[in-house]
């Protein structure tokens, strides 16, 4: 099982090490405990540069950010920083212009650095000002959530929200270097955990069936931290690395890993990004389990298939289904309608991935939304 | 002459065509008269997209705007357009936030275009939304202006200013299709003409010799419009296109295309640019005569050489030295310290294009400034 194979770097305890491979734009993600407290030396060893701003939020800042400046002026490296509020609507314009100024008037230059400390929304924002200072400057990633370990932080793509919806302004910027240190999740409430523990299952549902089997056999290892835990991080980024080295710019496979994701995004849009109601994890778990029933129903999928993926997540403390979204939810015909909006849907046809079984999913660019529809209607709660 | 071998197309009369090669984003530039009027029809006949934001600016959109959206109309491209202030305070996060508004109010898709109507400025600013709407759109430029014909518009630069400079901010973002239409030249100012005339003598200065001895000969008929300017714009085109697709994202060759301009800058920056006192053209005129004597100084060109750029120049009626700059300058230091802020300056060192004589430029990387500055004094007016 190629998942599992790669084995630790000798000596570096349980470090992981995950190549990324794009070209001149190749790059490595660490995964180990302790990488925020010598950054300054993996950085040295990889980049040319001795400037950086440091990005993070009002939450991670006061946790690791002296830890992170101290260790990169212990290697050379001279940073200024800026610590923006927590959450997702720190994604916008306004941030975007204060980051751009923060790296222009520490005077970067194109091998110098801006740092994301935090989760998905402080890699997106951060990494989308890298990509437009002087057309595009070095780029560290120092994710501090599940989430961001295992998916945001790798690939490339980063953005803002605009009052048009999420994500539909930023550029494809890959980093240089990411730095996923396994001792900052413990920090992470148990939900934000499940939340991205949603993301790795996504990768054995895809197209990895014996690592959706490793997972249902190490769960509890995985939630309890160590080796297991690393291993499934260092599993998750092989493979979104190898789906992104396939098709960088998301014209085909890439899509794949929206697996779960267009019934998600239209979840998430229906309580209106309320986290409190639902985080985005939650909204893939319930989606990825729509996906997998709505496959059934095409005759794609058995229904085995179907019950495996949704006893799995529900044993991993995640929601499964939409009754379990706390609060009044639009009709069905909402939800239709947030799908319809979503940014993957080209010249007014429904784009699916939907699957014929554990790890065997495809894209399916023709589903006819009177089919979406009728089954909404029967996944509703009464 | 392989710059002026390539012959018309059969039928289409004066019309050039020039092919960039870039791959998957490779894209025509057509060079020739009524292309506003037919745009419609060249669009389609190229990209699949059938939704357009125009933009454009408030000299050129009372020329041209209602040519241009009559022919996407009749060709079943909808269209809708922002009419932004002329100039280049344009170019700022307020404007583009503006653009990347309309293109999502719009609803445009990755297939769907924004257009730029105009000189430099609005092709920068729209380039530079199409490439952050929904991590890049396409982009069409249509440019009005000489330098934007056989400059900017080709190459994918695209980018705003910020207190902190000129173009500090932007992307890499190739446009799909440029239509360069001749007729729209005959609109400009002759300052504004003469001003691009300094960028296509450029690419005989840098590796064309045999263009620039055409130049020296044609000048006038260049100046007069017909198949010696459109011959002159497509030479310049294809010269842009070849040193773009050598080095895309301006690692190395690409520098060659900044002859002249980092004198030029300088001088830009030294007037404040006031486009009253120096326009972009014209600090580049000034800037290309000083290196061709600089490089005379440093004994790599021959005083000949540098008398014959400085020859052809004036004759085309562009300055050729710093005290023909109207009002006040700083002292050469001032200009020292502008030069050292330019953005091409990398860890310190002072990276120049020299010459060892027409068409025959080269990037130096490690020029001591203190030669520099010696240099600026014997130039400054005295």
């Amino acid at each position: 099982m190629t998942a599992v194979e790669t084995g630790t770097i000798e000596g570096a305890g349980p470090e992981q090490l995950v190549r990324v491979p794009l070209g001149s734009r190749s790059y490595d993600i660490l995964i180990g405990p302790g990488l925020i407290a010598r950054a300054g030396g993996e950085i040295t060893a990889r980049l040319k540069g001795r400037r950086a701003a440091v990005i993070t939020d009002a939450n991670v800042g006061p946790l690791y950010l002296e830890a992170l400046t101290d260790s990169l002026q212990t290697d050379g490296i001279e940073s200024v920083s800026l610590t923006l509020p927590a959450g997702e609507k720190t994604k916008n314009f306004e941030n975007l212009i204060a980051v751009v100024d923060l790296a222009l008037t520490a005077r970067l230059e194109r091998n110098d650095m801006i740092i994301a400390l935090g989760g998905g929304v402080i890699g997106d924002l951060a990494g989308f000002a890298a990509g437009i200072v002087k057309r595009g400057i070095r780029f560290v990633q120092i994710p501090t959530s599940l989430l961001a370990q295992v998916d945001s932080s790798v690939g490339g793509k980063t953005g803002i929200n605009t009052r048009h919806g999420k994500n539909l302004v930023g550029v494809f910027h890959q980093p240089d270097l990411v730095l996923a240190d396994a001792d900052a999740l413990g920090t992470l409430s148990e939900r934000e955990f499940r939340a991205g523990y949603a993301e790795v299952a996504k990768y054995g549902l895809i197209d990895k069936p014996d690592f959706f089997a490793w997972l249902e056999k190490n769960r509890a290892d995985v939630f309890a931290g160590g080796p297991a835990r690393i291993e499934a991080i260092a599993a998750s980024c092989r493979a979104k690395a190898a789906v992104v080295a396939a098709d960088e710019r998301e014209n085909g496979a890439r899509a794949l890993l929206n697996l779960g994701h267009t019934f998600g995004h239209a979840l998430e849009a229906a309580v209106q990004y309320d986290s409190a109601r639902l985080v985005h994890g939650e909204g893939v778990a319930i989606g990825m389990v729509l996906a997998h029933e709505f496959s059934t129903r095409l005759n794609l999928a058995s229904r085995d298939d179907a019950d495996r993926v949704r006893k799995h997540l529900k044993e991993a403390g995640l929601p499964v289904s939409i009754g379990e979204i706390p609060g009044d939810l639009p009709p069905a015909e909402g939800l239709m309608e947030a799908i319809a909006q979503d940014k993957k849907v080209k010249s007014g046809k429904l784009t699916f991935i939907l699957t014929r079984g554990v790890g065997q999913s495809f894209v399916a660019d023709d589903v006819p939304s009177s089919e979406v529809l009728s089954f909404l209607r029967e996944k509703y709660p009464q």
